[in-house]
């Protein structure tokens, strides 16, 4: 169980992916550019669910302050949720309504 | 800053809103009963952005290991995940595609 505190210490933005493409060597990651308010780059393995190409445009959710991780050499600067089942199913989170890009989840 | 370790301690899930209504003497609280895998029950303050009757059915994102918490009487067990932006607009949080309620999000 976690507190308010605990979950606070997360933050969470939407995003809109600017640019997408596959990671190199790859056929899971994909590196993309995302405005949370301010431009990032993050990587996320959802490449067998989308094509870089229809992620552009899309409004997606990230947690913003996660520590900057390297995946295949690429640098992620957060890190983007996706909802999966156990039949290898995914999606990503997105808000059902229009918002702008930056606003916090919570 | 934070670490995976860290956010892997929020458990996410997608529920389905199964019932909702106004809590009695509040504008701005919804008590819900949502299907995360496990029915139960939660309350979100987005009534001035929902109706009740238009949650009834839709896809949300739910922190299901929330200690449970009483607002206005009334005892929730998850937190709705929702984007607000500093001009009053607020969306709850959605998968894009449809995936079954429980699927883990991360």
């Amino acid at each position: 169980m976690i507190t308010i505190e605990d979950f606070a210490n997360v933050e969470l933005k939407t995003g809109k992916v600017l640019e997408a493409q596959r990671v190199e060597k790859s056929n899971k990651l994909i590196v993309m550019k995302v405005d949370t308010g301010e431009e990032r780059q993050i990587i996320a393995g959802i490449g067998k669910a989308y094509t870089p190409e229809e992620l552009i445009g899309k409004s997606i959710v990230v947690v913003t302050n996660m520590q900057p991780a390297k995946l295949m050499g690429v640098e992620s600067h957060g890190m983007l949720l996706a909802a999966s089942d156990d039949e290898g199913n995914l999606s990503i989170i997105s808000p059902e309504k229009q918002i702008k890009q930056g606003s916090k989840v919570k």
